[in-house]
């Protein structure tokens, strides 16, 4: 069954070729595609072209497929070629020639293109809540081991004192600046493009603007070309914002398999959550992060490959955006157990809370003394040099005492500061509009 | 003469190949060095480490460096390897042991931080003018040519009516998004790497909000590890940022050199604009938009460039980010000139107000003529099909009368919402902060 | 059951996120797993660390794993890690002691590389054969429409005749250099890296030489290090020579979809090869080959994906390497279902054989006009200005006749020349090696 | 001056933008111009659109522009838009018409694929060049070194004993397979597309086989459709082959990164080959591979700059392609930079001899104490299950000796057998009949 029958029989090679993956990546889409499905129909009630019976008939019908929905019992039927066509199908076999009535005034391409921005919608929210978890551990971890210090490096070489106070904080307020990208990308998702038909607009008389505030979002994509030219540059724009967030992850993980060399033995997992070698009874491998990494090193080439897929494209709707959602659609949940796991290991992490006492380090002092020097007068380069002769000649002694006091430092870590900014990072979502709406919707 | 000068010569290759291009990549950061080093004399006097009447000595010989700059004579003299040691040096130069001491409370990895930073800002500034203009001459051909039909396509097969005045608004639109997403870059951007030094603070207690106040920045990078971690991390975000404008860009290049082709004929430009061929003496080419496109697609791949260049790389500075740089900086002038010729490209189109009137362009009123039927009571689905039957035996005439009116469409292109759009994005910079902080500093 | 099993059990949440999708990812693998045991199995034999008894049990156990998997009933038990556990728990269950002997002098890190390369060997031999079978349909396709001519292009402006059979021509010359590349990487991916261990070789006499030849390798990675550092590599050198023989086909469909625009109508598909519109009764889509072109495209993204998830990794093992298999075995099957459907589309096509009796194509022949004066002793530059001339003020009027000649031109395809090109190319990849040899292995 | 002028003047702001850089990169390829033309003008003779007498003006005249180029006294003046138009103009300020004479059937397009093609097999056989002298360094290195031990690692956790014979070896190994690669890209560009002319071919009897011939080409590309699609396809592949061996050498990088840290401590470069900080008296970092690292990182996002410039667009030339010369011209001497300096640090670089006599590198020899276990016939996982336990209760102690007697094993490099291996690649490439085809095109 397809919305689009001409009587002409498709290939079944080139049908089979063509549905590819839907049945599948639909799956991810049904529930938002009844939510739109109620929405469109309350507004083309409102514009007479559906009765309030019909759409009370409809409302209804829709109202139990969401229910299958979320029980986990929809699927799409062989021979049905995506989600839109099986929840239009559903209702037809319910309510006959009303059924059909709800595909007046849009097209399949606003339809996905509104499924897939309220799909989105959906799955930032969840990231934002993820991301908020693992935020919250490693803030927790550098007020726990804030008075550890450990090198710090540069070039790979060892610099200045550090501390793992200072270490943990860092990602945390990585995450902030994340969380601002995907706000943006969240803003410019939260459009509503219903109502473009399939790119050209239509000739009924839709009030886009009763869509928009029923399905919660906060603004419209007006003109109907630029509705149809979101799809791919939403997907490429919150999949920069999930690499951003991977990134931040992937570099932790970085550190932290780094770190967990017997070179450097900064932090150490417990057995359970290590894994072995098949030839080499010694090894506890951090495999768990080794395998964040390396999906968060996935998850950002999705940008790319969402380029590679829609760049040189003229504007008006194409097949090839079917793909995308491949790429897309399950970024999230890959994202979300990268998160979830690192999260769960965090929590389990041991520092070495002595690791300074190695001789190795003791030049990571070396800037301290010659700040000491700077404060009783000398110059700063003359300072400099004067320790750094008591270095080449080897009668350099560090004094180890650390007074970093200024915002950001080890003395000061600013936690409460970077934990303010989150809070209003997260403000800015608005995620509550959009719960409101749903609630009314399904009435 | 280097910054961290130890006695021992380094080898001339080593050298030359580490110098790189950075004497001429330093450049774009020169004016923004001395900025960054007004604010923190000011700062080290605040925390006396500086007399009242050095920093005095070394703001007037700041600013007058600035002076330098802003004639275009500043340069970075042979045996120099970047602009730090280049101001530094002529200070030095000039005010002996003062000059020396502004190097005290800081490293070169937080002031090259400082500089990205305080140059990006100022880019970004540009950058949201030129959109603006663009945006305002894509507003202007929409408005003039918002009678105009044209055909509107999906999978390049003629759909339905379109107008000049939805594709040009199209890309207005479009660039409302995407200065959404600038922002958040900006953002990202507009917070103070200063006082991080090589990445681990600083035992001095300087007053990290005091620059921030006198840069007029609108946060602080509290971490200093995170303060550290944003190198690469700002260039790739508003490299992404840049890349969703050049995808705007590019599109509209790509239509246009679609459209200018003998098989469209939709747009044209003067002669003075195209360019020939060595070989076809008919040929009046779009190259300004295949260059357009071109670079625009260049720009794009900047993000990528970025992720290969830092991904994997644990915490702490690398040598590796000075090549940044090459890659970064020139971006914006690079997309500047797109924006601009684009911009004079389109002041100069001219568009076929005629082109609906080719046979070949008939069907595309077929919706229009189902919709009719609907509107008359019969279902979508029983419209579409009689329609079609029509169209299958020959006998479909269009009627040829377009009544969209709904939001964003033909009708009713809303402009003046994106207008409005826009408008709310742009406030939202708040550029006046960094002019006034600025003029206060070389006061 | 995991190899490495050190009786510590292992966090569930650990172990899922570790396994992840490897029991399905395996199973590309399973058969290759498999062979190269047997392999190591006859070497072990050979350096006395098996019995001519235990090697002769084993031999059968593994071939009866190996129908066990052409019959498709092969499967990885849930609590099983990988193909390698599941192999060996096989053997053991039936073989005792014996069975978990083949683990000696080796280690996963080899067998799964060793598996990576037969597997990637098995289906480039695969890709060869389809490439052939479309390059000879496009051959075909060129020799068939040889007469028949079209308007060439350039910057998508009518620029000089071009004939369909150029057309198909050129993407058939384009698959053999694709070919060439392929050849490369499959010269690369054919070297054994089994005896590497987990990177660092083995105390065993292991016979190297006896394994690269019983499994028909053509050489050997020698250094085990090298060996070790292949993994990624080959996955990234065979999925660039992939994704050009997907830029090939990409870029016919885009050709394609071009032409069979109504404002092109060069090629048309067979109704039952196209699709419809859910709201546009008249239109005929090719979304074969915007699918085609989509799947092509996400294809060309995977030398970057693997390069972000591999740079900046030092030498030796990492687990990041393991989701490598996620976005390089899949990759094969997609990559054959394009060229064989884009072959039954290319069958199926119809090419339009009077395009240039359109007015607007003939300032095409402007070039043949100006080259006839040149015959006639005018020099070139002259020719063009008076030609030029003639069209500017409208009193142009081509000859049409077109006498091309020279190799490659419209009149002189060189088919024979092209196809004896790709004979030379696919004779060099030897694929019987191989097969004999695994006949040799199985029998 | 234009080769197209058409008596319009094109606007001035058009002009600049779409000349660009092209007057600097075209420096690139004069040289090749030159040698192209000449070749050009022999065919043109032997088909007698030049006479013997103009044939030999113009041969006079190319000969001493080469030799101007040669002397570095070339350069492309303003006003003049490229280098065929340069070496066009110098000819016809000499020869009047005969000058004109020699753009008869070609194009700019078929020239500048031409040049492109002839500039690139010049920079591939320097780049062999560079790359077998840093094989030779990284065999010698192996070599001297073959005796002393080090750490290996799987997950950076010490694994096995490894050998920095062993190690650079390793890279030696890689190199040979990148050179493969790099033949497949030689070979793809090894084909004469002269005679292409726009894309289209001409109506001239073009002797393309003469040309192919004087030109020292292995063949040719026929199809004049591909010769013209070879453009982008030609760069990115030779790209990828490129970045292939900055692969390599960014691993390489990476690896002495790590192992000059002071964590790892197992390679050193003398004072003067390192940099110092700014802040930090003691460091000694190794920037020269960090920016190795870098530029190599750089270079391996060339081939996806190029794919976003060039996919997506429909046969036939377009103006875009401009671009790629600045994106893929300079990147050779980018990459030779990075080989050479890195081969001059290789041979300042020192080892450790001593790295295994430290104490928590004792669990390394585990696996050769489980494995003299099976040797005496203990089945292999019984073997692990000891010598685990043993190093679980703390009572392991390792034997120390290492007997490794397998091909490219740590007792057995097969350094000759990888040499012979890059003897017979090298030997494959053929420049010898470049050499004497320039000789006799410039006799």
């Amino acid at each position: 069954m397809k919305l689009w029958d001409k009587g002409t029989s498709v290939n079944s090679l080139i049908e089979n070729f063509t549905v590819g993956k839907d049945r599948e990546m639909d799956l991810y889409l049904a529930k938002f595609d009844v939510l739109g499905s109620i929405a469109h129909a309350k507004m083309l009630q409102s514009i007479n072209l559906l009765t309030k019976d019909e759409l009370a008939e409809l409302q209804t019908g829709l109202v139990q497929i969401y229910q299958v929905i979320e029980k986990g019992d929809f699927s799409i039927e062989a021979g049905v070629e995506d989600v839109h066509s099986q929840v239009e199908l559903m209702l037809t076999q319910k309510l006959g020639d009303t059924g059909k009535k709800i595909h007046s005034g849009r097209s399949r391409n606003d339809q996905v293109l509104l499924d897939l921005k309220l799909f989105t919608r959906s799955e930032i929210q969840n990231l934002v809540i993820s991301v908020c978890e693992l935020f919250d551990k490693l803030l927790t971890k550098a007020i726990t081991n804030r008075e550890y210090l450990m090198p710090g490096y540069t070039h790979l070489q060892v610099a200045m004192p550090s501390s793992f106070g200072l270490w943990f904080g860092a990602y945390a307020e990585s995450l902030v600046d994340d969380l601002v990208l995907l706000k943006a990308a969240y803003q410019i998702t939260n459009q509503n493009p219903l109502g473009s038909a399939a790119g050209y607009g239509s000739s009924f008389p839709l009030d886009r603007q009763m869509t928009t505030d029923l399905l919660g979002f906060e603004s419209m994509n007006y003109n109907v070309i630029y509705a149809q030219m979101g799809r791919g540059k939403m997907e490429k724009t919150v999949a920069f914002a999930l690499s951003s967030i991977a990134a931040t992850i992937s570099k932790f993980a970085f550190d932290v398999c780094l770190f967990m060399s017997q070179n450097f033995g900064f932090v150490s997992l417990p057995d359970e959550l290590t894994t072995g070698s098949s030839i080499m009874p010694h090894k506890k491998n951090p495999d768990v992060f080794e395998l964040v990494r390396s999906h968060c090193n996935k998850i950002q080439a999705i940008p790319y490959q969402i380029s590679l897929m829609t760049n040189n494209l003229p504007s008006g709707y194409f097949r090839d955006l079917q793909i995308l959602k491949e790429v897309f659609l399950p970024a999230f949940q890959e994202l979300h157990d990268c998160i979830s796991i690192a999260g769960f290991a965090i929590d389990n992490m041991t520092v070495n809370t002595n690791v300074m006492a190695d001789e190795r380090y003791k030049y990571a002092y070396s800037v301290e003394d010659v700040n000491k020097l700077v404060m009783l007068g000398v110059p700063f380069r003359d300072a400099y040099k004067q320790v750094g002769t008591e270095i080449n000649s080897g009668t350099y002694e560090p004094s180890r005492e650390i007074n970093h006091t200024h915002a950001g430092s080890i003395g000061n870590l600013c936690l409460d500061e970077i934990a303010e900014k989150m809070v209003v990072v997260v403000e800015g979502y608005d995620f509550e509009r959009i719960e409101k709406a749903y609630a009314e919707l399904l009435g």
